[in-house]
Order: structure tokens, then sequence, then C-alpha cells
């Protein structure tokens, strides 16, 4: 028998703003045998994402709270590793929700398989093959509906759906794609790297300028992670007909005070603007569209990606802190 | 020839917060003999609406500034009295957005005959079986997609959009709709006369506790005609896919001072909302649709309206303020 001890991080007191260690413990747990119908799973990467801060709170949402208690869940990829059940062998390279643990074991119905391609890491299946290029891909286009020519404004944009985005809405067609993103580095990474024609410092000047310098004939498709002063400026200069998918809100996820929002709403009238929420749960038809596009712009070396990669599940409250912090550029991921 | 002086109301000074009399002027125009093509009308009845304050500035919209030194446009309802144009002959009623002045001389092209239905006041073309209905049932329809069985929550209620759009709804199927208005008067008469389940005084306690206790299953569809806190109240209690048509923000129109926006934009993502703007330019392909159902509705009785009616053409600017500070019951308009 293969080792049936997991190591497992569970959340054990909600964080009152930024989380802090004390939230977490770190469990070793001994899984035992296998029950018919089960796998056992060696992780090899997880993720780390913003939306995990949220359920880190007993608020109501999209998706219940994290259990108190109980280990954390979120994505993760890796390979089984001992099998009670038909069509997941041993060798099979499997994802699945489980999250912050080395080692799972649980009914083979909670695991789908994935291809192995040579040559690609399977933490790209966290990535820009996963759910974060495939949230780029639907808020450009279920949610916003982007058009070819359009003037697309991604806040955030050094991040892992950042970077998604910002190369999905060229390859798509965008007439000019505009980031935002927290240093020097970042910046140039995204002009250089990532495909955009312009991207600027937050930090350098408010937003609000920055962005009217940046965008002079307006914005048409705004993809937002950020929220606050990103938004706000944003709406000064939408155009007529503007589209905002808001895919997170990173500025307010670890404040615990109520923070205003923007003071020009009125433009949503004024504009006739959309804003649309989402979250990837209700867009999951759109899988293997995604998949089809994605896989051939990336078989065409058309994708570029970054990954920060930090080792040890028992480094992954560190990640997910540092990725909260932004020092990732791109996905991060904890391999185990 | 019939009278040719026409008495007009002019803007001459962009308002600063509340508009005040000396941001107006009282012009007598003569309009000499029509030319060929031209028709001269006699207005009936002239429309004050929130709109128009957006219009006295001078910042981008969607549509352009009123024009200082220039007769204030919007729309009207009038009969021909003399004609030099083939198909406008003299005594057909028709509607126009020439605004507020008691004669108006131009070319036909500018004015849409409409039919004269017995014992139906002119001015209701301009409410109800007008543009104001019709916003009402556009917000519903093409923009929060309402579905029969939803909650329905309709700020500023009482006013000529509100009654028509809580109508319009049960009409529509609705489960269960909300109004909030700023009078005991006006919160009987939206249960009593126009079909709301509910209805508060906004002034009574926040809006934020009002709203909670009345939609204790959530707010499906929110038409908002008000924003600030009744915005900031909805998105507390939306459900998820919610949708909110902003058709008005009357609380900012007269804001000199920045207001900021509501603490709790991170509901747009955690219940997935989508917040549309609109106005009825971009919908006036479904006029057809409205007049089709409305006139039914009309003439089965089931549609209840009031309007306030100011006398006179050089009464236009408190008729309009008195609407701007919710002295009206439904419609506000101005009887030349």
């Amino acid at each position: 028998m293969t080792e049936t001890v997991s190591t497992q991080i569970q959340l054990v007191r909600r964080p009152q703003g930024w989380p802090v260690h004390e939230d977490f413990r770190t469990e070793k747990v001994d899984l035992g045998e296998l029950a018919p119908g089960q796998v056992r799973v060696a992780n090899a990467f997880l993720s780390v994402d913003p939306y995990m801060r949220s359920r880190m709170n007993d608020a109501k949402s999209y998706i219940p709270p994290f259990a108190l208690g109980e280990t954390m869940t979120g994505g993760a990829v890796g390979r089984v590793v001992e099998s009670a059940a038909e069509g997941l062998p041993a060798g099979t390279v499997v994802l699945h929700q489980y999250g912050w643990r080395d080692l799972v074991q649980e009914d083979a119905a909670g695991f789908t398989a994935v291809p192995e391609i040579p040559g690609v890491p399977l933490s790209l299946h966290l990535g820009i093959l996963g759910m974060t290029g495939m949230t780029g891909y639907v808020g450009l286009t279920a949610i916003a509906g982007m058009k070819p020519g359009d003037t697309v404004f991604v806040s955030g944009a050094a991040g892992a759906v950042g970077t998604a985005a910002g190369q999905i809405a060229k390859l798509l067609g965008a007439g000019r794609v505009i980031g935002s993103a927290g240093s020097p580095e970042k910046v140039r990474l995204l002009t250089e790297k990532y495909g955009y024609d312009a991207a600027f410092n937050y930090k350098d000047a408010p937003v609000r300028e920055q962005l009217k310098a940046f965008a002079p004939d307006g914005v048409d498709v705004f993809f937002d992670n950020v929220g606050g002063d990103h938004l706000e400026a944003a709406l000064d200069v939408m155009n007529r007909d503007g589209r905002i998918a808001v895919c997170g809100a990173i500025s307010l996820y670890n404040s615990t005070e109520k923070t205003p929002g923007p003071d020009n709403l009125a433009k949503i009238i004024q504009q006739s603007l959309t804003i649309k929420g989402f979250t990837l749960g209700g867009y999951l038809h759109l899988r293997e569209e995604f998949g089809a596009r994605m896989t051939e712009w990336f078989g065409q070396g058309k994708i570029a990606y970054d990954e920060t990669i930090v080792d040890g599940v028992e480094k992954s409250v560190d990640a997910f802190l540092d990725m909260m912090r932004g020092k990732n550029t791109g996905k991060m991921v904890v391999r185990v």
C-alpha cells in the first residue's frame, strides 16, 4: 500500500481583514484503506485564488463559506496512486476541488481525468489551460460580449486571470488592450510578453488620471479584477453601451471597514452601461468551446504564461497571502 | 392667420445644484408665416421629466446638453392649427420634442400624428401611453428580463415611471412587487391604486432596514429611479442572478458634491448580478410591442394612472422643480 498519511491545511478561525497564520492549522490525517469506488490521488499542484478570501467569511455568497475545522478546498491537479474504481486507474492525471492537502482519497466521481500533454506542466491545468484561462475567456465573451475593434481595459492585469484576459482579448480581435498592475516589472511584462498595447502602474498616480491618458478614445469593455478606484476610473471613460465584466474585487476582499463605492455611478445611465458580475460556475457549458480555442492558440505558440511556484503544501497559506498582496506574476500555485 | 406669437422658456445659465428661476427666461417670439412643408402646432400639454436635469449640465451624456439661450426641448402634445404640409392637416393631434413653448412652428417631419381616442386625455400620450409607460415596460422586459414569479422592487414608485412599472410588473406576472415613496399618501396609493403588494416610506427609516423587512425572500428585479441609498439597500437583498434596471438616479441629479456609491458592490460578484443603465432611445424598436400591449391593458381597464397638472407654459420651471422634489403623484405635465 502507498503512503496514506495526508498533510492538510484547515481553516480554524474566520479572518478579520488580512488572514494570519493563526486562522489556519496543519493536520496530518491517516486516510486508511480505499473503500470500493474510491481513488487515492497524490497532488502535484494546488491552486490559490482570490475568490478563496470571500469564502473564508461567513457571508451569503455564490458558494457556501469554507467550513471551520475542515480542510481548505480548491482546485488541484494530481495523479492517481491507488485505485479501487473502474475508469480511473493508477497513473491517471486528475483535476479536482479537494484543495490544500498533499494526498486525497475520495469517491472517483469527485475527480476529472485530464489528458497528459508531453512538455506541458500539469500546473497549467490550474492556470491558463484551466479555470483561470477560462475565466478570462468567459468574462470577455459571454459576459462582456467583446467585439473586434473594442478597446479593452483589464485591471490587475499581471495576475493569473489578467494575463490570460489580455492575450485572449487580442486574439479575439480587440483594437487596443490596456492593463494596470502594481510594479514597473509587471507593467513591462504586460506590454513585452502579454501583448498589452499599453499598461500603467496604479501606484504611480491616481488610476483616474492614468486611465484617461491611456484611453483617449474611451473604453468599450472593462474586465475588472480589482474594483474600488479602478472601477471608478473606468466609469469615467466608458463609451456608450460599454460593458463591465466584474470578475473580482481584490481591493475589497481584506477590508474590514465598509468601503464607499464609486462617486460616478450616474454614468451607468448616461452611457447605458452594463455591469455584470460572474463566477465560472454558471458558465461551465462553455468549457468545451474554451478548451478547443485555447488548445489551438496554445499549440500555435500564441499563449504566454507565467507561474509563481511555491514549494510545499504547508506553505499554502503563505502562497495565498503573497498572491493577495500581488507578489505573484501570472498564476500562483503550490507545488506539493 | 392664427396667432403667431409663441411664449417660450429658455435656459440661459447652467444650474449649480438645484435649478433656480434665474437660470431661465421667458421669451415671446413671433413665428411669422409658415414656410412650405411647415406646420404650426398649438401645444396642449408639455412634459417635465427627471432626465432634463442632466441635460441642463454641460456634460457628456447620451444626448447633448440643452443649448444656452435656446428654448427648452422635451416631449409635448398638441394640435396642428395651420398647415403648409401634406399629411398633417389642421386639427391633427401630434407628438413632438419641441418642448417648453405654447406654439411651435417647424417642418412637418418633426411631428408624429397620434390617434385621438374618445375619452382619453391628450396628456396621457406624454405619460402612461407614451414614453413614461414605455420606460417602465422596456426596463422590466428588455433590460431586466423580468420573469413571472419574480420579486420586483421599484424605487421612486409613485413617480410617473414608477406607477407604470409596478402595474406592468404585476400584469407581466411578477410574484411580489414592492415600492418605495416619500410620503404616507403616496405609499397608500401604491398598494391601494397601483397594485403594489407592499410599499414603504423611505423617510421613515433607513431604506436598508425597510427593504430587508419587506423582501424577506430577496429581490430578483430592481427597477431603480433613485440610486444612492436605494441602490445600496437593493444590493444587500438581491437574489442570485438578480437584475437591476437603472432608469434614473434622482437622488444624484441636483447634488453639487461627489456622492460616494454603495459600500456593497462586492455583491455584484457574490450574487452574479447584472446592472444595466438604459434610456429609451436605444429601444424605440419596441414601441409597437409596447403600444399593442398597453392599448390592450388600458382598454380592459387594467391601468390606473395619476397626473399632476400645472397650468400655464410660464409655470414650466415650477412644474419641473416640483416634480424633482417629488410633489407630483404620477406624471407631471404642464397644461398650456
